[in-house]
């Protein structure tokens, strides 16, 4: 029997029975001997749902008053997991449990792999760690303790003992990978005494350079001195010895430059920490903290990652790439993520640390030239590579180091790669039979579509002789921007509306939420792997990087590629895919579904069971998006139509200042021929498939001109040929407060039937028009903004008389439907007495978003960022679906409404019918279909697919 | 085994076994004996819920496609029922299928009074009636001949025989009494030929002046003649004949005049239906339609009367108070319904069919007089009240015919009455031994406490010299307003904010709601049953009636009282409980609660259980509130006290405009004085009880000066110190479009959280100060406008970290709590959450109601008329709650916030919170308390206590 939820103020391994500390409603706390009279169940994490049962039934008479917390349950929490061929306690499954890259490095050790030994602190503990203040949780330092031991023993070293050094990483690694976004420090261990130790073993510039080195980081990292005031130290000391690469410093010079930066530690008014031990604990404390850094929260907040508990850190045996030529170390992807060829795609570097590759210090070699150099190895990756892929069935982006002729993995990984190179993985995956077309669905990001969808430049061979500079062709496709030099002016001008290109130096972690802003990006240093180019790729964004020709003078806002000078706001083109840089503006097209892409959505659909409808306003968007896969209109806004021409708006304007009943109906006989027209094209163009058509929506003021009274108030009369007088009252009278929530929708309709008249008229006369014809039309006659049930019965029987009416003058009857958007709270939580006259719901989630959360959408602006920066919300809602708060009306309205009506159609129309994640949690509910942007329309058919998918295999 | 349900299409008496006609959501329809296999499970009214339950759970799988409709059971419904002394079919408990009236009759019967016997049509059939287009129920005239039969056999008379006729009256009768609404049609029954055999046993004179009457009642009522028409040749006949007075015309001229009536009917294109059962069925139909008229439609919506079926048809044999002088009419009510004195309460006339009383064509004799002038009928009649009294246990109004000297019981119903009468008569039952305490808490209307409460004048002494004129003390209570003459100008006077009392000859049903905008009614015409008097007292509204020393000149916009004129819009002060009217203002005062009030209001709170506290924001509102019971604050809404003095406002205006953290703390600092002392005033008033205080709510802009925007700014720049650059800035930036929906409430307090600071600290400063000198204070800090748990966190952190500050500097600790308004859909929806942190909910339905149904308060004028008479609304939700979708919001929010707090405080604190429904209504969901403007409390607090009473009887 259940007693009553409550949620877990601290983390434990549930379901379990254990002894808990309870914190009851009324305040008071109470201890409950679990294993005698409770049972704890929930998903062990902190904060989570928790429900506590009296398994006999018979406590909940002794505990009235319910659970609304329970604190620490007294188990031990296993905090440490081991890696290595010894002791190996995790597994690639335990991803939320031991990050990403912890997990891995268990499951690489798992299938037999050389990886350095190590351990992984949990995320939970890094939550822990947050809720606490700053201090980790009680036993978890000896349990690291413990797992070092481990360590030690399969090394055969000791952490700390000059005659044995063991050295360690100490790395970050959260359940999704977050490039760059929190800190690593390397070479931990050494100290004044140790590094003799280590340069009695390895030699003395190894171990000096490794010491500086460590010094360097984790000053950086963990204490806080600026990197630049080493880097000085490192350069005084090249000036005083006359050289030029760090390389040609000696042993004795290193020594020399490990006392220095122990000075600037000093200077810095601190001191770097001798005990190794404090080192390793202050580390863990570091790569804890950067989980909440600033960086970090934007980055999750940019990449929408929520949930998650923290990040686990990773602390494990140096392996060292820079002990010599036999020794090397190389990131690299399995196959290529730009096009998704099937040949290893990377780089390495010879004698020297893994982060010298990332950072772009030296040039490194691409990984095809180790064959040649470093043969045996290279075969050894291949394998390695080979088995990766099969083990895990996907392609893995690697990192390796090689210590005297010793191969080790030190990290693999999910490769990200573009949408292109994901479809063409998937279906190249099959065609090996790694996975089966179920499988290869869910191996493309829906969001990763919109590259292939993004246009391409309509003629390649057109711009050749534009092309004023080459770079990396780091992501794929074709942009057009204006130029901008600063992640901020990015933000601005997008902002504005203006498409930019953000062209810098280099990116880093500040610049994320401007490139978010751009079209596309271009570096001048970096490589494939640089972090504007891993970032681009992840967003789908076009992306130049190590564009050599590139030279930047941000002060006086502009910049040259080669010897052409491109200034600030200038327009230029960028290719993602052959790496050009071309002045001006090429036309763009659109892609086409060919090839591997044909394929997979061919796949696609095989296995998707929600339909996918587009919104659309003219036969040409219907016409696309019916080329893009949509099997229906979801939503045609007729007031988009009153729009189109110069004409008709006037005549709208006629309608609307009409001071009689007479002279309404007179613009409305006018503007009926135009409206019927435009139902003729778009039933034409969507021959057989369904077209929902909404009735008029917006308040009428929206249809009035903007600026000074009196010159509107001048303008209408001379255009309409009314009274001033009468227009300014009208004009007045129209005006609102809150037109959000005011005269629009059905209710103008209500008011004044003969504007719902005309516009059924227009659709059902259309209808028989074509169908005459020999189209198969399907109307779906939509009426917006409805909060009772009456409102649609008026609605619906206005829409009957006129079809019964439309049909005898035409001797023709053709099937139609009457339904309902449901954008109103009120609509959803009526929804089974609604659900008696409509034949279809539609939800509006942009009006049911704002009426639900009380935003107004053109006023969030003034709040919204403030919210995402403080953690109230995670995601703008207006772009995500909120699935709590709006799909629970969502859910109720669908199941109240198919209470009454079990074959009730039902869809979603609102912006955020093209988002993947909105599409797979309406999939779960049970919608027919959803409705987006045909531009969108593929990749809610992958959403869809997938949400089929992994139901299926539920 | 539930099959399905849908709704019944047409009523059937359920629950039952039966035949049905069933139409399914595929759309087929099928026939279901159900006898073998379906039972229909409802309350029996067509359109109401229906469950079709298959008894043995195997129709189940035979009927996979749900029932959408069940159409007319094959059942006989019982459609007419008898009254009389021999066949008696109905009784009082059947109000809502028999009307008010004829509920009664056959009560009355039943208790063996003399009442003319006749049948009753029921409200259902009238609801059929209308559903199928103007025609009645099948076998509905079959029902109605029998029932007819019965009736001759009783009174041994013949309808429609010459030689015996039966007369019938036609009357109206709905479950809620609709005074005036709907039509009556009597002597039905008469034609050239059966007025003869009338004349051979009453009387020439009296038979044709029956004839001539039902000629124009029924050319009137039933066949739209202009009862004009009918007058003319009335008048024309006297004038011939030379006689003043319809008494003075003869037999003969009577005759004529029924000829020339009939002659009417025919220049107005008809005739006149000799056969009696076409008057009949006629008459009927016109009482059904009735139902429907413009003028009832109006009526139900002003007295928000919802849910009615429609009328009954009560067809009575007639009794004629027109036989000579053993024969006379009345109506009376069984005590003074303006003051409750226990005295018979009426008028009668000698010699006169009962609407001459109503009609006001002769002046009626007082009631009292009837004991000189019919001794024994006055003691019979008083006897029957006395009896009607005691076994109804309510004060009745009831209308009375003597037919040569046979006292005829011709209606009875619970009398309406003041609030003043209502109280006193409720107490003086109790005394008398009629009702207990708990009864008399139901026997007043919660609404019409309103009146005791209203202002009575300061010093009825003081004005004496400046009356004018004196009528009829209609409705009690004083109001002073400005003149209006026409209904119309009510409406636009009240909707600019100004106090109207309408001065009219009489009123009509027309002027419902210029009434309803008025203070009080004055009228020329009409006694204390006029329809001014009735309508006014209905509704609380002061009234004086049949005040003859008014003349009006309407078209000169002024009238004179006796010999002073008042124009239009001058100031008049009105005594409707002495009926005399001041010219000019005259100042009123507050009421108190003593005598029977007091005993009253002190029985309304021993059974109450629900708390009432009240909308506050200053010391002065807060005492009137605990003076009118009010147990606490329930809202305190702090911005009201910034704009208390000009040195505040510019103050706000400074904060408003600070261009910097720092200016802006700088500002507030300076405002923190001002509310702490606000605090402490209020914490002193409400001694040992609870205040709600609200932190700021209202968009910033609301504090700025409206305007000329060069203006505002050059005056905010004076007022502030600011740059006027900066401030347009300001202004323009906190522009919104739909600030209901916009940047307010803890959003401003999130991203600005120094106000909420600074708001904390003067509240917690203030309880702690007055805590000091022995006030027992129990702050309650109400966040407002959430729609996430996480803005409540945010700010629950913000003011208890606050709290610990200003406890340590003050060095002294008070208890408080922090709760939150739930007036956001959302917060509704994920109330469980919401209450992990707070510790109270109180719903804002102003908010609630705008998100809930998508309209702006601001805005819903533009269409709430069209919508009340379209009957897409049946009541302006922002009065009245709406319990459905509102409603189903607070119900939600309250069972999800106590499964997660079981011990949650609720309240309410919307300006439902005075509307007695709206009590009700939460009081049945379980909420803790209400909160309204203190001078509803009173009010709040009946209605409370009935709800407990209900609750309590079942």
């Amino acid at each position: 029997m259940q007693v009553t939820m409550g949620r877990t103020a601290a983390p434990f391994a549930g379901p379990r029975r254990c002894f808990a500390h309870v914190r009851l409603a009324g305040g008071s706390p109470a201890s409950l001997r679990a294993g005698r009279a409770l049972r704890l169940k929930g998903d062990g994490i902190a904060g989570a749902r928790l429900a506590v049962r009296d398994r006999a039934g018979r406590a909940a008479a002794r505990l009235a008053t319910p659970v609304v917390a329970v604190a620490a349950p007294e188990v031990a929490v296993k905090r440490v997991y081991n890696f290595g061929k010894g002791k190996n306690d995790g597994d690639a499954s335990m991803k939320s449990l031991l990050g990403g890259k912890g997990a891995n490095l268990a499951e690489m050790c798992g299938i037999g792999l050389a990886v350095p030994p190590g351990f992984t602190i949990t995320t939970e503990t890094c939550r822990a760690f947050h809720n606490n203040d700053r201090t980790l949780p009680e036993g978890c330092w000896e349990d690291t303790l413990a797992a070092l031991k481990v360590v030690e023993e399969e090394m055969g070293q000791k952490f700390g003992d000059a005659a044995n050094p063991l050295l360690l990483s100490v790395r970050s690694g959260a359940a999704v990978s977050m490039p760059g976004m929190m800190d690593t420090v390397l070479n931990l261990g050494l100290s004044d005494n140790v590094v003799e130790g280590l340069a009695a073993k390895a030699g003395g510039r190894f171990a000096y350079d490794a010491y500086r080195r460590f010094l360097d980081m984790f000053g950086n990292v963990v204490m806080g001195v600026p990197h630049e005031l080493f880097e000085e130290q490192l350069e005084a000391m090249k000036k005083e010895k006359g050289v030029e690469f760090d390389t040609d410093l000696s042993a004795e010079d290193m020594k020399e430059v490990a006392h220095r930066y122990k000075q600037v530690y000093v200077d810095q008014g601190t001191q770097f920490p001798d005990d190794p031990y404090d080192q390793l604990r202050a580390s863990i404390y570091a790569v804890f903290d950067s989980w909440e850094s600033d960086r970090a929260k934007v980055y999750r907040q940019v990449a929408k990652l929520t949930g998650l508990g923290g990040t686990a850190v990773n602390v494990q045996t140096m392996a060292f790439g820079n002990m010599g030529d036999t020794s090397a170390t190389g990131v690299l992807f399995t196959r290529n993520p730009a096009n998704g060829d099937k040949h290893l795609y990377g780089e390495y570097l010879m004698n020297a640390q893994g982060e010298d590759v990332v950072a772009g210090i030296r040039t490194p070699l691409h990984i095809d030239d180790m064959k040649a150099e470093m043969p045996q190895m290279y075969d050894e990756l291949v394998r390695n590579c080979d088995l990766l892929e099969r083990h895990y069935k996907e392609m893995q982006d690697i990192e390796f180091t090689i210590q005297e002729g010793k191969l080790f993995m030190l990290q693999c990984r999910t490769g990200k790669r573009t949408g292109m190179s994901a479809v063409k993985i998937a279906v190249a995956m099959v065609d090996e039979g790694l996975i089966t077309p179920e499988e290869a669905v869910l191996k493309v990001d829906a969001n990763h579509l919109d590259q292939l969808l993004h246009p391409q430049f309509e003629d390649e061979a057109a711009y050749k002789d534009r092309v004023v500079a080459t770079g990396l062709p780091a992501s794929p496709g074709a942009s057009v921007g204006q130029v901008v030099f600063t992640a901020d002016d990015a933000e601005t001008m997008k902002a504005s509306g203006h498409d930019v290109i953000l062209v810098r130096k280099e990116t880093s972690p500040e610049d994320v939420k401007g490139m978010h802003s751009s079209e596309g990006v271009v570096t001048q240093l970096g490589g494939m792997t640089s972090h504007a180019a891993v970032v681009a790729r992840g967003w789908g964004k076009t992306c130049i990087t190590g564009c050599g020709d590139l030279q930047i003078d941000e002060g006086n806002g502009s910049c040259r590629f080669g010897n052409t000078v491109v200034n600030e706001h200038d327009w230029i083109s960028i290719n993602g895919t052959t790496g050009e840089v071309i002045v001006g503006k090429c036309p763009l097209k659109q892609p086409e579904m060919v090839g591997d892409l044909g394929r997979f959505m061919h796949w696609v659909d095989q296995f998707r069971t929600m339909g996918v409808y587009t919104n659309a306003d003219t036969p040409e968007d219907a016409a696309m998006a019916r080329e893009n896969g949509a099997e229906g209109i979801g939503l045609c806004r007729t007031e988009h139509m009153f729009f189109a021409t110069e004409e008709r708006i006037k005549t709208v304007r006629k309608m609307i200042v009409a001071q009689s009943k007479e002279d309404r109906v007179k613009a409305l006989d006018e503007l009926l021929p135009f409206q019927r027209s435009d139902f003729e094209g778009l039933f034409t163009a969507m021959d057989g498939l369904p077209v929902t058509i909404r009735l008029l929506d917006p308040p009428l003021h929206e249809f009035l001109p903007d600026g000074d009274m009196d010159e509107v108030v001048e303008m209408l009369a001379r255009e309409t040929g009314g009274k001033p007088a009468d227009i300014a009252e009208t004009i007045e009278r129209l005006e609102e407060l809150n037109p959000m929530l005011g005269f629009r929708g059905c209710r103008l309709a209500i008011t004044y039937p003969e504007i719902a008249e005309m516009q059924a008229r227009a659709i059902l006369e259309a209808a028989v028009n074509v169908s005459k014809k020999g189209v198969k039309v399907q109307p779906d006659i939509m009426v917006p903004l409805i909060g009772t049930s009456a409102e649609l019965k008026n609605q619906e029987s206005l829409v009957r008389r006129m079809a019964e009416k439309v049909f005898e003058e035409k001797g023709t009857r053709v099937d139609y439907r009457v339904g309902t958007m449901i954008e109103i709270p009120r609509a959803a939580l009526l929804a089974d007495q609604v659900a008696e006259t409509a034949e279809f719901f539609s939800f509006g989630t942009n009006d049911l978003t704002q009426m639900t959360f009380g935003y107004s959408r053109d006023d969030i602006g003034k709040f919204l960022q403030v919210y995402l920066d403080k953690g109230i919300l995670q995601v703008d809602p207006f772009q995500v679906l909120d699935e709590e708060g709006v799909g629970q009306l969502i859910k109720m309205a669908t199941e109240k409404g198919r209470a009454t009506r079990p074959n009730l159609k039902v869809g979603l129309c609102g912006e955020q019918g093209g988002d993947p994640a909105s599409v797979k949690f309406v999939y779960a509910v049970g919608l027919d279909y959803v409705s987006c942007s045909p531009f969108r329309v593929p990749i809610a058919r992958l959403a869809a697919a997938q949400a089929s998918v992994l139901d299926k295999k539920k």
